[in-house]
């Protein structure tokens, strides 16, 4: 294990971190809000530990892929750590722990939140709590890797551990370039949904916060009532922006590009799909409960697009609708986003090879001599690939029930208990009853915490840095 | 696909099912039952078409993996829809997919009922619904094969395809011995448990549905209450039993033989660990919804043996425990007996298989160039059967939600829904809240119960007859 190595990136991150601190700062500066002590304190914090980790520099800069996972995981946990300091340092979230959930909730894009209400927090802390979802969306050790080099060349292993997704494209051969253009097509959809909230009618505290909030498919709002006050049109933008997050980054790249065939691909038309035939199915089966059909479709259209591309903001409570429609939320909220976007869930490209393999396999057990291979988009899948998403949903389904079981000593009821991993190990935010969209997850007792706080890191990493990171294995020489 | 023979097949199936039919007929004769007639009518149709399928031997006996399949799937809805008529003739049972919900249900020893209240039926209506249990225990058409040569030495197949457990072992070299020597053992089991049953103070009627439901681990028993009712003394008699029709009973062999270490292997042993420390933790956790510690822990044995044995009979309401141990009962659903038993669920050496696949591929992610491979009991696991477990997996969540969205249509809550599919893909029989111990499956929607029948059948042949029988693939030349 390259620990030198490691200790220099997570100086790298916290230095960054300290830089993210700025734009709560500026905002406290704005308003006037006596906080700002508390964040300059934290960016000292993060400053001095960070300066004194990258004084310095390792001389063997080679990573192996353990390290890789095992950097990615501790980065995102140093990240969490340090950045839950304003939240209990000002009191607003008086107890670590809590704080922690917040902002592990934050970075992670989840939106899960311990808070009863938002409103009458400092607008200095809520900037804070939305733009950790902003910094979280993309990957933040691909941000940093846009501006730092981290380690001779093999950054590839760093960034195959935090993106989105069974596999990692690059788009350019360098891996610096690829984050480089993939952060600008972020920051320009951001800056463009910004633009288009301010003509609604948005406050530029309120835009900044929910454009920050939507780009990272985070869900943290400024309202106690999330979504549900605002005008029909930005509640529209919203929606139309939630899907634009959902899709693989790269497609708009290809579209900028011309080469429009390769963009609209088949998890991209899958996507597609899944979301229409969702939308139109679940309008039918609610359409009795809102005045117009217009209205139904509306909320049903932000509810879908809420949860699939895994944000968790609401319009309506999704939690009073009929069964069939509660079981496809569920249903979306497992499928997730496209791989390679800001979303979390399972991804549909994943689920893709899923599918293929399983129908692959059922062929072969009927047709034993037959060999044939799984293919997306005209190109063979590689066996490992298919192998690793596999492994993928195992380790899946093992944290989901362990999580299930763990959080149940707190006696509370099943749908809640499954919801509240589901909301949390897919980086959504709200689940059924008592973690529904009009409810939060205060009410867990510490260790229901920290195992939520876990799955949100595993969710959002994609199990492999965080199950590495704790295999027994890896630290063995 | 060799027709000829598939026919042959269900003949000879349909022959066994027209003998079968002899101990409901008796029971009739004994008790002076008019419903008879209706048996007498049923054995006619299944002997008479039985009679006319086997009449022509076909010239090629050769069957392929393929067929093997086919013909297991193909048997099983055979052996359902003949064996629902004497329940839909005498009336007892109005509607015919009613019948057919609770024959299947018998048959794949799932024990879910559509019967409101089971005592005001005649004797020998009761005594079918429980022997279907014991026939579909240990597998028909391993009975079958047990008398007659079905294909030139070719029963492999089919023995696979029906047997329980990711991989089966040939006790002696001949699949007809190996099947005779199982079915011994298994009336021999079932034989002792009678005559305790007997010397409780039962009924020979009540002692035999009883011994039947026990070793199928189906689960219908013959008071309305299930086994709430009975002594102490019963009651364990009946816990004990639960279990040990749950042992892989190729243990049963080895112990015969005297290889002791090779009966008590990882499989057994990790299932006495789990239902140790099960019984233990609900204990603890539900003491105080009995009077005596002693009182709970029979309870609490008898619940946790039914549930993990698949046989859903029940002495206490396990609906209204604490939401950890209905946590606790719903995981064990899942992992079911062990492998080769006429239990259900994934089996224990399914999970042992995929943990330990899983365990070895996260290692294999931290280091690239290490290759292990899975043992259990010091022998290494095909990768075949390895492959195969996680394409059974795979097809099982498929399943699994499929069903949930398709009985979603009805509206009832999603833990009726969710347990609704456990206690039938598992083949136990109750689940919670509508389908708890003092419920029922009457209130689906014919829809919904023929999706459940699927999904009955789907499990106790371990997905792969079914998915192959309907799988366009199957039956291109």
């Amino acid at each position: 294990m390259n620990y030198r190595m490691i200790r220099n990136i997570l100086g790298w991150l916290l230095l960054f971190e300290c830089g993210f601190m700025l734009v709560p700062a500026v905002t406290a500066i704005v308003y006037g809000e006596s906080q700002l002590w508390y964040f300059l304190l934290s960016m000292l914090l993060c400053g001095g530990i960070g300066g004194l980790f990258v004084w310095k520099k390792p001389k063997d800069p080679v990573l192996y892929a353990r390290e890789g996972f095992v950097i990615v995981a501790l980065s995102w946990i140093v990240l969490s750590l340090f950045g839950a300091l304003p939240f209990f340092l000002s009191g607003c979230i008086p107890n670590y722990v809590d704080a922690l959930f917040e902002t592990v909730s934050g970075f992670t894009t989840t939106g899960a939140s311990i808070l009863t209400a938002v409103e009458p927090l400092p607008k200095c802390i809520l900037m804070w709590r939305s733009f950790t979802h902003w910094v979280g969306g993309m990957g933040v050790l691909v941000f940093v890797m846009a501006f730092v080099p981290l380690s001779g060349g093999q950054n590839m292993h760093i960034m195959k551990a935090e993106s989105p997704g069974p596999s990692v494209s690059k788009l350019v051969p360098r891996v610096r370039t690829t984050a480089l253009i993939l952060y600008s097509i972020y920051l320009t959809l951001t800056f463009i949904m910004f633009i288009l909230l301010l003509c609604g009618g948005m406050s530029v505290f309120e835009a900044l916060t929910t454009a920050f909030g939507t780009a990272g498919t985070g869900g943290f709002g400024v309202l106690n009532d999330s979504m549900a006050s605002y005008s029909p049109y930005i509640q529209i933008v919203v929606t139309v922006f939630m899907l634009l997050f959902s899709v693989n980054f790269s497609c708009y790249y290809l579209i900028l590009l011309g080469r429009f065939k390769d963009a609209f691909n088949t998890e991209f038309r899958r996507f597609v799909y899944i979301v229409g035939i969702v939308i139109l199915v679940i309008t039918l089966n609610v359409r009795g409960m809102f005045d117009t059909l217009g209205e139904a479709l509306r909320h049903v259209a932000f509810t879908v697009a809420s949860l699939i591309s895994t944000t968790g903001f609401a319009t309506a409570d999704f939690n009073l609708w009929p069964e069939l429609s509660r079981a496809l939320l569920v249903l979306i909220m497992f499928i997730g986003a496209c791989a390679g976007s800001t979303g979390g869930g399972l991804k549909i490209s994943r689920l893709l090879i899923l599918l293929r393999g399983a129908a692959n396999e059922l062929g072969n057990l009927a047709h034993p001599r037959r060999v044939k291979r799984v293919t997306i988009d005209g190109h063979p899948v590689e066996p490992e690939v298919v192998r690793s998403v596999n492994v993928y949903m195992m380790w899946y389904v093992l944290i989901f029930v362990g999580s299930m079981i763990l959080i149940s000593f707190d006696d509370h009821d099943l749908i809640t208990n499954f919801t509240a991993v589901t909301a949390t190990i897919n980086n959504i935010g709200p689940g059924l009853n008592l973690v529904g969209p009009t409810g939060n997850f205060a009410f867990f007792s510490i260790p229901s915490k920290l195992v939520l706080i876990f799955d949100m890191l595993a969710g959002r990493l994609e199990l492999f840095p965080m199950l590495v990171l704790f295999a027994p294995g890896t630290w063995r020489k």
